[in-house]
């Protein structure tokens, strides 16, 4: 059955998963607050990349790098001068909107790469680019809007103070390269990953948690010799899909985009962009990037501090170079939850909704439920027994099948009945979130029963 | 043996805990960054406390809201006219100070609670009191300062785009409280928990990483009905203090303050902090605070939106009391950290430094090592099959003993050596950090054996 994102966006609200930011104030326009069933699916999944990208693999270190950095190094990787937007405004509605993207919009096929400001201006104007707002055809020149978020630190307001929240964690890793490279005495190939916090002052977020002005990455800064043999990058696009595949995300959900070379960003010697299938169109998932030296260059250019590797064996000093997977948190979660949500067709009219996630990104494992008041307490016992080695859920209000429903419309995997034969022959009843099917099993073997399923 | 601040600081940096922040552009004042090992230990706390106080506690469930709220939140709160500290300035060298905090250094006694700034500033000039820098007797009037980091969003910058970074976690969970309750259907009392970092324009941050800008917090807010018998409180602070015997502080390193009436902030009944003996004095680690309705009460007020909760036993409404234990986890980690970090005399002028990190909270469970460079192979696949379920790292560089020490320092609980004999016997070395014991250990039973340490 075809389903819609307002069916998705309303389905996480009313079940806990996501709830609109500020909500009582009447929101904070594209901002996002996660329940306490988002909560644990970001948990697992921030979890899941760490064990994945960092602690279980051989070449890789971790890294928690603060949101507000030094000036300089916005300075050094071009962000202060040239992470800005082109904004442009409907003379008539006043409406702002960024010139790149009305002209997208207007032609999806058409290459913005390197086109000026002025050229974007002509375009619009030569091809009677409408307001889509209220389809007047007077537009205002191009401003570049910046797009980090400027505040100042300490106790005196001056030129000096001024602070940005980092647009990106990625520069939090090049400046600890060498602290982290010294003090691990890591060799090259090795890498740093880092998960956290972003901002951009985006003029146009949307598309629900696609793009919000706050939000969360997870970025590896993978470190090189340039003169090796190996294909690194390919090895972390194949790193990357193999990811993928333990959320089990669907192949035909997704693709890869070897961005051509005038489109590619002026730091970029190759990028791929892996665009997921969203319900508004394709967008970027993750993108996985050869930034060759330009970071480390221009953070030793500005810092004057040497950034370069000494090569034990050949005794010469290199300069890294980098690949960068980089991925969001909340739009990987917002593919993840658009391929689980799903309606079923029961037969007899009857349907039901399932959250169908992967087993290793549920909130709750399992639920356990008595069938009727009387079996309250024997199914708490349960509950609280569960509740040390499993992810668990006590569910006691409403009828069984309304209960069932609820726990397949948040994922649930498994839910554990207490009934009437319970008492007598020390067996509950477990049912499969994706099968329905039900199955008796002794209350003694449980624990090993549901640790076999995970 | 004594050990120093100093001393424990640049054996963080120079093992790979922490750095200072932006240190290749000369750093940023008072901000550090986590290295590849302490966000290792960081990471290990969050995760204890989240499944302490969250994910196995039966009453709690969790949240992740955003950091950038709608400025209301702040107005209801009371953050916006009276979450500043009172500022003054030394006349002759200019230097800034809290006044509370000059008055406290030179009285540590003098209860300042309910003075007013003229009172401050009284009380400064009849103790003749001196600039801390210049010695000068020369201050100015005191100026309120607002301690929140602001900022503005969206295209348009005028007063309606003005927004601030959360200077708590806690509002998050009060705006999200109805949302939470309805949607998980949770009754009184239940708690929701967050991590999250939180921002402060301090006037006088300092001490390392005790009092920073930028920081990270685990707050749990718990709501229940005031009319219930169980004394929460009580509950709280114990399982705070079970929190504490977890991680292994030492009982006598802590303290249990019951403020005083006079003393506690305006919303709170009754708080005690849990203080640690630091190295430079006691300081707050845990608070523990009775914020009775106010909250929950000041939100209703202006938001004009129900925040009651419905009994439905009684059928009253009710608005829910809270009990809220914080921490913040930069200073958790400092307590953990000055009691790990030990300098052990082992005789005959020779003495080591131990990290003795408790085993839940280490960077990495076991180390693998070759003897020497032939055995280099077999060491590695052990160590690529032991990274599969521990946290594990390799070393090659540097002679046994050498060796040895580096895992010591950096809390390592297991060093593995592959040697000369092991090809032949099938066995490796396994050396304790705590009692340098070694024991020979067959390969077949080396992840057994490693697991039951843990």
């Amino acid at each position: 059955m075809a389903k819609t994102m307002e069916e998705l966006v309303s389905h996480l609200k009313t079940s806990g998963f996501v709830f609109q930011g500020s909500e009582i104030y009447g929101g904070l326009a594209n901002s996002w607050d996660y329940g306490p069933l988002g909560v644990e699916v970001k948990n697992k999944l921030k979890q899941l990349w760490w064990d994945t990208f960092v602690k279980r693999n051989p070449f890789n270190i971790g890294l928690d790098s603060s949101i507000i950095l030094n000036s300089n190094v916005w300075k050094a990787s071009g962000h202060i001068d040239g992470f800005n937007d082109p904004l442009i405004d409907c003379k008539k509605c006043h409406s702002r909107f960024r010139a790149d993207k009305l002209i997208l919009d207007f032609d999806p096929n058409k290459i913005i790469g390197s086109m000026s400001n002025q050229d974007l201006e002509n375009y619009i104007l030569e091809s009677g680019i409408i307001c889509p707002k209220c389809e007047a055809k007077d537009f205002t020149n191009i401003r570049q809007f910046g797009l980090m978020f400027k505040t100042s630190q300490g106790v005196i307001e001056d030129e000096n103070s001024v602070v940005y929240l980092r647009p990106e964690t990625a520069q939090g890793i090049f400046i600890n390269f060498k602290n982290a490279q010294r003090t691990l005495r890591k060799k090259l190939p090795f890498g740093i990953g880092q998960i956290g916090k972003s901002f951009r002052n985006e003029i146009t977020p949307g598309n629900f948690i696609f793009r919000t002005r706050e939000f969360e990455q997870m970025e590896l800064e993978f470190f090189y010799d340039e003169k090796e043999d190996q294909n690194w990058f390919e090895y972390w696009v194949n790193e990357v899909e193999k990811f993928l595949q333990k959320i089990e995300l669907a192949k035909d959900s997704y693709r890869l985009n070897d961005i051509d070379q005038e489109d590619l960003a002026h730091y970029s010697k190759r990028t791929i962009d892996i665009e997921y299938n969203f319900p508004f169109g394709w967008g970027e998932l993750w993108g996985i990037a050869h930034r060759g030296t330009f970071d480390l260059n221009a953070h030793q250019t500005l810092s004057k501090q040497d950034l370069t590797y000494l090569d034990t064996i050949t005794n010469s000093k290199i300069l890294a170079s980098v690949i960068e997977p980089s991925v969001g948190v909340e739009r990987l979660m917002l593919a993840i939850f658009w391929q689980a949500f799903c309606e079923e067709d029961l037969g007899d009219n009857n349907s039901r909704i399932v959250m169908k996630l992967p087993y290793n990104l549920v909130p709750y494992q399992v639920a356990v439920m008595p069938l009727q008041k009387q079996q309250n307490e024997q199914a708490k016992q349960i509950y609280l027994d569960l509740l040390n080695d499993f992810d668990a859920t006590f569910d006691e209000t409403g009828n069984v099948g309304k209960r069932y429903r609820r726990q397949d419309a948040i994922g649930t995997p498994f839910v554990v009945t207490y009934d009437f034969d319970s008492d007598n022959d020390q067996k509950v009843t477990v049912r499969n979130r994706d099968t329905m099917q039900q199955e008796r099993v002794e209350i003694s073997i449980l624990k090993t029963y549901l640790k076999s399923k995970f």
